[in-house]
């Protein structure tokens, strides 16, 4: 007779939670968002940010940023908004913005899969999508 | 001449980014999830859970969990997951689960608009849905 003998009948599996401290520990580059999760046809991707991005919007969705680390400027054409850690902001469709961190920021964007980080504009800092971590 | 004058031709607003902790201290009871933001037919809303909860399940979307305070324990009938801060975790549509927390609890939920907190059970913890703050 095993150990196993005394187990209960049902084996219970402990499923993983996504820990974001340890997905951002995965990778260093800026401005190539990180896919951690999928919900239905919407993207959990984390993201670390530094420095100025380029002015851009998504025709056929809002976007959703929650800062976790840093601090985060999005402009505006009329505005901006300042981001600090447990903030986030949903940038509404269509709505032109552009990203800007001083120092390093790292982010949780949430949007529908398939959605391209610079919008209608294609440049150097167009990242793939769909890259999991 | 008055000191408007020197203030640039187009005037920014400054807009208010949403403070998940300034969210929630803005109420205490328990079950009963407040939403804080949408983004496009989806809303994010806070809840504070302390308890068992009842096992339920969401027939037609997976529904996202994302622990800020506190430990929370999911069940699921063959297993479970256990989120502490900065965990997120997604429970898939029609899997049937149970949340519970020893102590209080603050998560986010993310899951699109007019579900119901207990699912396809209407019970005393069934809570109105679309309750801003």
């Amino acid at each position: 007779m095993t150990d196993t003998a005394i187990l209960p009948q049902v084996e219970r599996t402990s499923h993983t939670p996504i820990n974001l401290q340890a997905k951002l520990a995965l990778f260093s580059e800026h401005w190539s968002p990180k896919v951690i999760a999928e919900m239905n046809d919407y993207q959990f991707k984390l993201v670390k940010l530094q420095g100025d991005f380029l002015w851009h919007h998504h025709q056929h969705t809002d976007e959703t940023f929650l800062v976790l680390e840093g601090h985060l400027r999005i402009d505006f054409r009329d505005g901006v908004v300042h981001l600090s850690p447990g903030e986030m902001y949903i940038v509404p469709k269509g709505v032109e913005h552009k990203p800007f961190a001083a120092d390093e920021v790292h982010v949780l964007l949430i949007e529908p899969r398939g959605v391209v980080n610079t919008g209608t504009e294609t440049t150097a800092l167009t990242a793939p999508n769909d890259i999991w971590i």
